[in-house]
């Protein structure tokens, strides 16, 4: 494949980001703003550095209407480390948390805050992730430090279809995978997570927004970077940053701006969705989503091909074509298997419209 | 300046990356192998990483000559996280660990391991950094879990010019700025650690390389993104690493190697110190350099223009006139003051002959 061609590229993560910003950081590789140097050789504490660490956090809460009493930062670690973080800022005030596991990484979460205090599912852990219970069934502590969600689990496909009403408890979100890709009231939150590398950059920067006032328990055991407190006084220098990873996220910031912000990228995400879960729909079960029709989500299509059950072999074959036709990164997650379509920001409509048309032929061709 | 022209850049860190090793970088930056892909759009776990994973960690045990019973691993958080992390995992043990505070690396370090236990000073913490005491005077506890140093104390310009005897204490080093930088025996370590952004490529990557036998006693507080026998067992790839960091990273350690390996790096690191110091030395104390000659660093060289105390205004005219000349980040850390060179791996002897004949005119015209 030629270098200036861009692959169809639908992987859950690290995943596509937008030519244009490749392109600018690709001709600015060598010498940022006429310096000479590289991003990637400059001080953390260096003007350039921090006009950038400025810029993102402004288009952050440009972009997303963040208010003033929720304060923006930047830490290190992915989702995983934010998992520990979060409880370890916050479950101190009153010892326990209230998790609600939809998915993989909710799961992964709840286990992470076990580590430092009480966790309360609200609802049982299914066997096989696909549904939400109804929030009547809910068993919520009113005592609870937070309520957790993740907005959208990456590896399941599970995505809530609405912000969960906890009675006046924090409420903590991870939203990794869907940040950017629709408006949502901040103020609902506590905390809103994400790591970058699905919708607004590459790998190494985690974005944490949250509300001032419920930092104050910190417990004595948490690492300094993962501090909120400590990280926001140091205005997200406390120590080095993935500088390179926060400057690709800036220019991914500006381009969703460009591009008629959170809103188009909302309208977009439908468009996208709804096209390749209509497919298959349309297929007469030669294609198949495991997932609640009314928590399926936009971003991450987990589909299984030649029936309900997947057929493995053929599935295989739908993956060596799509290749063929430089589609990368359908592989569903190993524990899931078949198929997942990851339908990110930088993942046009015309990618999807050129998967779906694969998709037809292909089922044309083997059913 | 042109963006082909690479400036003298003598910054601490994120610190100046061989020209060569960003040329590469740039190119493959939209199509890495063809695939129309950037490395940065890619996951983690595609053969493309796992190739660059497994090569960075084979060039570390070559260059470094790494015994079998030791692991290579890369986590998140840089030094400020790694201080956490070595306290988590090897603390528990007995409980308490020696420290050996030499400068504000060493000093934070220390900081971090009282959230974990009980830390002993070997020495009193010296008002202003620049002498080791020596080790005849230090009080060691045998029963510590590990002994803790900083082999360069990046801001003070502080060296280790031997490895301590712990009679038999498991010793955990700070490598951050001048690993690969010498040649040094690894099994007399237990733990050895270095964030990547000074000598070995951009930030977001922190090496760890532990004697296996160590691991054991992890606090069941650790999150799990710092538990080092757990990311090992991971090979790395526990969670989302800072993936465009660990590639920029092994395209450096295949430069190292290329360009003769450690032992070549510590030959030029004599040459390019050797004149520095010898500059500063015949100056007749027009450049004056705080820190003891058995203890200067041969990779972050503090000193002060205009006498032992520095005349600032004076100083501040060498940035300017510095900075003119395409000489970049020569200033000291705000702690310090004054003037600091870094003369990393990728700085050259010739960038340092620039600098030393800058200082001479400088000299010539000022005193």
């Amino acid at each position: 494949m030629g270098s200036s061609q861009s692959a169809l590229n639908f992987g859950a993560g690290p995943a596509k980001l937008p030519r244009e910003v490749l392109a600018e950081v690709q001709g600015e590789l060598l010498s940022y703003q006429s310096t000479g140097m590289s991003l990637m050789e400059m001080s953390h504490r260096s003007k350039e550095y921090d006009q950038i660490n400025k810029s993102s956090q402004d288009l952050i809460r440009e972009l997303l209407s963040v208010p003033d009493n929720y304060r923006i930062i930047f830490i290190q670690g992915g989702g995983l480390g934010a998992f520990a973080a979060v409880a370890m800022n916050l479950i101190g005030r009153t010892g326990s948390a209230d998790y609600a596991v939809t998915g993989t990484w909710s799961d992964k979460a709840a286990k992470e805050a076990q580590k430092y205090g009480t966790v309360n599912l609200v609802f049982p852990k299914a066997d096989k992730p696909g549904s939400v219970p109804d929030p009547g069934q809910w068993k919520l502590n009113p005592d609870a430090s937070y309520f957790y969600y993740c907005d959208n689990e990456t590896v399941d496909g599970v995505e809530f279809p609405y912000i969960p009403e906890t009675n006046g408890v924090p409420i903590v979100v991870d939203m990794s995978s869907n940040i950017m890709t629709r408006k949502f009231d901040v103020s609902k939150f506590g905390v809103i997570f994400g790591g970058a590398q699905k919708n607004i950059g590459p790998a190494g920067a985690v974005v944490v927004i949250y509300r001032e006032d419920l930092i104050g328990n910190v417990m004595k055991i948490t690492p300094s970077i993962f501090d909120f407190g400590q990280v926001a006084k140091n205005n997200s220098v406390l120590n080095t940053p993935a500088t390179f990873s926060v400057y690709v996220m800036e220019k991914v910031l500006q381009w969703i701006k460009r591009n008629g912000g959170v809103g188009e990228m909302e309208n977009q995400s439908a468009k996208k969705s709804g096209l390749l879960y209509n497919t298959i729909r349309n297929s007469n079960n030669f294609y198949s989503c495991p997932i609640d029709e009314n928590v399926r989500s936009r971003i991450n299509i987990p589909f299984r091909v030649g029936g309900p059950n997947g057929d493995e072999t053929l599935e295989e074959k739908f993956l060596i074509e799509a290749e063929n036709r430089y589609m990368y990164q359908l592989k569903g997650h190993r524990s899931v298997g078949g198929i997942r379509a990851s339908l990110y920001n930088a993942v046009s409509l015309s990618d999807v419209e050129l998967l779906v048309k694969f998709m037809k032929e292909f089922q044309s061709r083997n059913q």
